[in-house]
Formats: C-alpha cells, structure tokens, sequence
C-alpha cells in the first residue's frame, strides 16, 4: 500500500469531545508512518477541501495533539454545509477528489452526524466511479446521540452528563426557595427530532418526586391539558415542578412549539426559546412563578464535566477509524458496540455507511413512561453508564487550560478557484 | 455566660455555597457545647422561626453535615420573604422575639445578603430594647457580590468560576462553527444592579480578540448604536461575537432592557430574556444569525464547578460567625479581608451592621473599560483569585453525590399561631 495523506474534517455542530476524536485519528495515524504520510485537516470542515483550505496537523506538537483530549469545541473549524445529492452538484465531489489528487490524500476521515455520513458515503462512491482510490471512514459524532447501529454517539454522553448534573442541581436551588418563589423551573435543551438528550435529565432523579418531573420529548406530542394537569399535581404535592423541554418538542400536527421561522444551511428550522413558551404557558394557566434556563452552546462545549465514556469512546473511534483504514476499509463508519449494562462493557465494531446514512434513531418508545412524561427503568439502563466516570481538564488559575492550534495551512497547488 | 440554643436561617436566593456556610456554623457550634445547646435551623428561612417550624440540625449525622459542604441549594428551604421596618411591621419581630424565647434561643445567624442583613440588624436591636439577649450575626451570602466592606461575598465566586468557564467553553464552539452558523452568541447572567458576574466572563479571555468581546453592565446605561457598532466590528475581524449581558442591563433612564412587568416579594423586579432582545437586536439591525443561552439557575447551583477559594471562604464565615458569637459579638458580620493580590491572602475581619444593611456594591467605573463593553487590569487583579482552585463533589454513576437532610421538626411549644 503506497504512502498517501489523509484528510480530517469536522462537521455540524461541535460537541465537548469531537477534539477528542481528532485526537484519536492524529496520534494514531503519527503512528502509522508506514500507511500513512500527513494529516490535513479541513479549516472550517468540507469547506477547507473545497477551497483547497487545508490545515497541516504536523506543524503541531505533540503535546497540543495530546490536549485535543480535554478541549472542547472544533480545533480546525467545522462547518454547517451539506453536500447536494450527485446528481445535483456533481462538481463539488469532483472539486473533492480535485484537491485529493492533489494533495495524494488516499484518507478521508468525516467526524459528524448523519448528514456527514451521507457525504462520506457519496465521497467513497464517486471515488470509485472515478477511479480515484479515497477510503472514506466516517467518525461518528453528535450529542443528539440519532446515529444507527452505533450504541451511542460521541458527544452524547456529555451533554447528557451536563444536563443531568444541571437539573440535579437547579432542583435543589428551586426547591429550597418554591415556598416563597419560582414554583416551576423550566430548562430548555438540545434534541430536534430525538429526545435523548432531554432523557438523559430523567436520570437526575429516582422517584416520582425528583426532578425532573416533567419531561417533555420530540417523539410525545405536546399535550397542554394534561401536562398542566401534571405540573399542577407536582406542585401541589412537591411545593415545586422542574421541567425538562426538548428544543423539538412539538404538537401532535408537527409544528414546533418555538418555531423562529429561520432555517439553517441543512434546511433545518432554527428553533430556540421553547422555554419561554413552556414557562409563560404555565404561568398564564396556573399562576405559578416560574423561571426558565436555555442552556443552548453550553450544554455541547461543557468540557469541564465531560463524561469519562465519552471521552475514552469519542478518542477510541477516531483511533479506530486510523486502524481501519490501514487495513484498506472504506465507506465504513466505527461503532459501539455494547456487550453489557453491568457492569458497562464496550468495544469497537463497524458500521457500513449505506446503513447509516440519513438515518434518525429516535427514542424508543418503551423508554418512555407511559405518561410520556418521563423515563423508564430499561431508558435508564441505556442511559446511565453513558455519563460515568468524570474527566477533568488541567486548570490553570481558574480556568481550564484548552489549546488553541497554530493552525499552519498546507500552501495550495491548485490554480483554480472554487466558489461555495 | 448560658448554654443557649441557636438558630440559622437562610435568606433570598440560594446559592452553590450557602451549605458550606451552613456547615461551618453547625461544625463550629458542635465544638461549643459549653456556649451553645442545640442548633436549630429555620424551615424556609426566617418564616421557619414566625411560624415556629424548626429544624433540630441535632438529628443530622456528622457525614450529614459535612456533605453541606458540597451540596448545593439551600438545604432547610430559604426564603424571599422581607421583614418590614420595626414601625410598620412591629408585630413580625416580636413574633421572632418571642419564638426565640420559647426556645431558649440566644444566637441568631442569618445568611443571607442586603435584605437579610437588614433584618439581622433589626432584630438585634429590638432584642435590646425588649431586654431580651439575643446575639444577631450575619452570614455574608450573595451570588451579587453587592454588600459592602467584605472583600467579597461567598456565593459569588463559585458563579463567577461558572460563568467565566462557559463562556470560554461556549466561545469555542462558536468560534469554530462562525463560518457558516452562528455568528452572535449571546450568554444571559445574573445581576440585577450590579455587574460583577458579567464581569467575570470577562476573565475567560486575555486580549481583546479572546471571548467576551463585549459585556453588559448594568452600571453602563445601554447604547444601542455604540453596540451594533462594536457587534459588527468584532464579526468583521474575528468573524463571531461573543455577548455577556447582565440581566440588570439598562437604558439610561433606568428602564431594563428586559422588564417582564411582575415583581418578588421584596419589590424587585423579575427580569429575565434579556438575552433574547439583545439577539433580535442584532439579527434585525445587522442580520447576523444568532444563539443564546440563558444560564439563570443553573449559573448559582453549580457547585460541581465551584471555586475552592469560595467554598473555603463560604465555611470561613459561618466558622467565624459562631466564634463570634461565643466571644459575645452582636450586630456583626464577618467580613473577607483581602491581604494580598498575588499570591491570594485573606483573612476573615468583621463588619458591624449598621454599615452593611441596604448599601449595595457596585463596580467602581475604574474596573470597566472606557468603552464600557469590558473589564479593565485592576478589575482582573480583583477577580481572578476568587475563582482559582477546583473543589469537585463526590461523584457516585455520573453523578454528584449531594445530600438530603432529614429535617427532623423541633416540637412546637408556642399555642399561638401566627399569619403570615
């Protein structure tokens, strides 16, 4: 096998661990001098490939490699910018393999959710119709944790793990003060279409008097009479009521219950501010003060109470994907494989791409209580070994300590321009 | 001097720290038995001693009570429940008055911020004049960081940490995706009058490209062209803009830019969605795609990010206030005397109440930029050692291991009921 350049790019949004997966492929292929030459990483994600807008991870030092680790973010830029189908813009994959052939890039490694699989799996297809070997190996990443076949995805676990330590403790501040204040809390989290993360707040309590009392999914449409019902039980048998609503909650029609009327590059409704409907909804109904928290970009970059099992799965499928690729895979994706609950084991199995692209794993709906309000004992079970283990940044005078890469780029050698 | 009983209360809005207090009076007044009897605790505050609903702290374990000192909340309920002056409200004090002489109660610590100290003050006096001993002791607490003469407020320092640690999280998501997402992020924090937690998201960066590039203070009146203009440079050259804004943000004539129109029970009024104006404000005037995060409780309840520096000063003021109080003090609260900036040395000194009650702290115009959009070297100095060391809780699956009192109730001895 010939020595060729691999090209990492992130993309979609960032978690508090996609670095940790950049790490994973960088350290691993630093060790497979043999396969594989330099790593390039995109700036700005795809679009670095695009413009012939390449990162030269070489330039970096071991140690910055090693501090991806414990920072959170995208270290090289990612982008929100999806590929169109092959037959629409057939020339942005032919720009691809433009500036592959190149730069003698023979590795593509994708770090992102579903639709960067998609884009991986036309990449590995075209390469082949145009006779241009690139083995594409997507690694997985998104905290909405809808990735098939894998047991979990990366970037998950600890946005799961803020969100459960948060409610966990915004409760305890909004019971200790509900018999004179704020009687309803509302956080608002991440979760368009699938209520994971919105879940994972029901592990902050064990019984029906913990919070979160209410949890209000994508996948349960939204019920007014009875989830009013149910806040005015809680909070006339609690003294208070912490809900938990997932950005995509929604009415039985589909419409979202915060809808801003803005779309992303992907299509994708903008959504924010559910927390405020939710919260004024119950104070127009039931007179109840309330307070809201959207905990938006925090929750996705909460390095400093990263999940321990994310860290060491988000690290383990960018090794993983090196490893692959070395031994000639393509159009594949690493996965999760989980052997048992408890105690958790996991090891790294593969995915082909075909059956990951576009996607959605939503929750089942035996994780949801009967109610739809909350989680079940085998959610639970899913849940619970996910947020284990804590994984602490180095700190310095306060603050964690993340890096911030050079960043060298790779001198171009394409005379043509390429317009997004 | 008399074995006497204590009571402490918790006042106004809880915080990650206020435990830790709790936990140095109830350890200190353990070690005091010749001094002090029983400790009892206020069930929600203050109302907890009119309507003579007790807590016997005497039923909690020793580990119980050492795990105050991680647990955030308010672990006996707090209160926002203002006692009215002597002349209009009479009838309120000598209820406490005489509740504390139905229980033998010589020591009265009360935790809590202006409002609090306000009443502590009150009720020692009054003690004078109905010729009935009861030593009056405040425990500094306010996320606000606005009583006087006391270096700092515990409470404060921990949020502080919190704030400056997500915005320097969140800063690198956004920066990492600004190429084609989110230009504007927006972080909502407390602070109603006072700055000082926008202040410190100021120290997650060093220079004037790092996040926050631009900051709210209440204490600046808002000028919404001065912003736009600053907002849009910072896009132009680093390509995303990170905003902290003060819940307490104003117009120069004093009107919040947020003002939901509903008031608590101390007259103050309930703010909140700043975040959101600010946004729409920028995405309408500039076009700029936008996220925000309102950070609200969870912000003050974080105690799995607390700042060790706070949580020693947080047990150092409830030690001290019982010492205090076995030497016979009254009308006093302990107070964080700052020895030296670097390396961080401080001592605990005192303060007499007549000169903390209803006097608010707020950031002197030298600690902000001459922009008013950031914070200045001295305002650094000041605030970076409060948020220096970490001071992890014990974790058990994932999650923080805080704990739950039993709140044993002291039998009632009073016939008399009392309305609130």
């Amino acid at each position: 096998m010939p020595n060729k350049n691999a090209f990492y790019a992130q993309s979609g949004g960032v978690t508090a661990v996609i670095n940790a997966s950049a790490c994973g492929v960088i350290e691993t292929a630093r060790k497979q001098r043999r396969h594989i030459g330099k790593v390039y990483a995109g700036r700005n994600g795809i679009i670095g490939a695009l413009l012939e807008d390449m990162i030269d991870t070489g330039k970096e030092s071991k140690a910055a490699i090693a501090a991806l680790r414990h920072t959170p973010g995208g270290a090289f830029g990612s982008a929100r910018y999806k590929l169109k189908g092959l037959d629409e813009n057939r020339a942005e994959y032919e720009r691809l393999i433009e500036v592959f052939r190149a730069h003698d890039i023979g590795y593509f490694f994708y770090n992102g959710g579903g639709d960067s699989a998609d884009t991986c799996y036309k990449v590995s297809q075209l390469s082949k119709k145009m006779n241009f070997p690139v083995q594409a190996i997507h690694v997985p990443k998104t905290v909405d944790n809808d990735l098939p076949i894998t047991d979990t995805c990366p970037g998950f676990g600890s946005v799961a793990k803020y969100i459960a330590v948060s409610t966990r403790e915004a409760a305890l501040d909004v019971a200790s003060m509900a018999k004179t204040s704020t009687k309803v809390f509302v956080l608002e989290v991440m979760g368009r279409h699938a209520g994971w993360i919105a879940a994972a707040a029901g592990l902050a309590g064990q019984t029906r008097a913990d919070a979160p009392h209410v949890i209000l999914f994508p996948e349960i449409p939204f019920d007014k009479g009875a989830f009013l019902a149910r806040v005015k039980q809680c909070v006339e048998d609690y003294e208070y009521c912490v809900v938990v609503v997932s950005e995509g909650a929604a009415y039985a029609d589909g419409t979202f219950l915060a809808d801003a009327g803005t779309t992303d590059a992907f299509g994708h409704k903008q959504l924010g501010g559910v927390a405020q409907t939710i919260a004024q909804l119950v104070r127009d109904e039931l007179g109840y003060k309330y307070h809201y928290a959207i905990a938006d970009y925090l929750q996705r970059s909460a390095r400093h109470i990263a999940s321990k099992t994310d860290v060491e799965q988000a690290y383990a499928v960018g090794k993983a994907a090196v490893e692959l690729a070395v031994k000639g895979a393509n159009s594949i994706m690493p996965a999760i494989v989980r052997k048992s609950d408890k105690p958790y084991r996991w090891s790294i199995g593969t995915a082909p791409l075909a059956r990951v692209a576009n996607r959605e794993k939503k929750m089942p709906r035996r994780f949801i209580t009967g109610d739809g309000f909350g989680i079940t004992a085998p959610c639970r079970r899913y849940l619970e070994p996910l947020i284990r283990g804590e994984d602490y940044p180095p700190y310095a005078d306060g603050l964690p300590q993340y890096v911030a890469l050079k960043n060298v780029a790779v001198p171009k050698k394409l005379k043509s321009q390429f317009v997004l």
